[in-house]
């Protein structure tokens, strides 16, 4: 299956978490299953805040690109769309909350899950979670909006419900 | 003047975001200046979320990293010591809260400045803000805690107030 970020059209799609086109990133890929929006991304060893543990930095940029995913693909499919049909909007972070629940190892591979808790044809409120080796280790609300005109104009994309 | 992080003991500065002991890290560097702590920080060119603007996830690192010298600083304030007289306490994040007002313009340096609002012993909140060109871009609450003692047990601290 395609990942949501690879539908993002070529002309944004530089993103530094998520981005095909940013080879110094960290392209994480996020796929729809069944109502939520799952990615998995294992952290290299200079992604640490302190011995054994991950950057916080790290969970919240992670965070912030699944939320957006997950909100165009809830975008597409309010408007009578599947997966894979086309390239999907881009939407950017207005509000990003994270509570870290405990610290998270470093070593497994994090699994990020998320659901829309909210949505209109602008704004999405994303709920996410973090985990690693099975335990929650963060949650957070993300409020995600479609990108404002003043930040591109981009080609080949189809209105949304 | 010495930034804050590079007080840090040397167990832990290894942090992505504001290590001297991570090369491949940002190496976020805050000040104190008056009541305020401050930084600044050019994004580089693959820190990009779409064409022309800072990626998101990049400002919230940012955040994270300075709110929690912040509270150091603060810390070190709150039991006499003046900056620089030595080794530094561990804060974590236990919340990070982001509003991006308007999209962060790539290219200009970003100041980041920030405040304490309350304290303990043991946790503080931080206010801080992220600018381009003068022109506030993002805004923040974080709340610090002081590292607990299962992530770790520093060398060369003394007891904070």
């Amino acid at each position: 299956m395609i990942a949501i970020q690879d539908l993002y059209p070529d002309d944004f799609a530089h993103c530094y978490g998520c981005g095909k086109s940013n080879p110094s990133g960290h392209r994480l890929k996020s796929f729809p299953v069944g109502d939520e929006v799952v990615a998995h991304f294992t952290p290299r060893p200079h992604h640490i805040s302190v011995p054994g543990f991950v950057y916080g930095g790290l969970i919240a940029s992670l965070i912030d690109c699944h939320a957006m995913a997950t909100a165009a693909a809830a975008s597409e499919r309010a408007a009578g769309r599947q997966h894979g049909d086309g390239p999907v909007p881009r939407f950017v972070t207005a509000a990003l909350r994270v509570e870290y629940l405990k610290p998270t190892p470093l070593g497994p591979e994090l699994e990020i899950r998320s659901q829309v808790t909210e949505r209109s044809e602008k704004k999405a409120i994303v709920a996410v979670t973090v985990a690693a080796g099975g335990a929650i280790t963060a949650r957070a609300e993300v409020v995600a909006v479609r990108m404002p005109k003043t930040m591109g104009n981009p080609a080949g994309i189809q209105k949304t419900s």
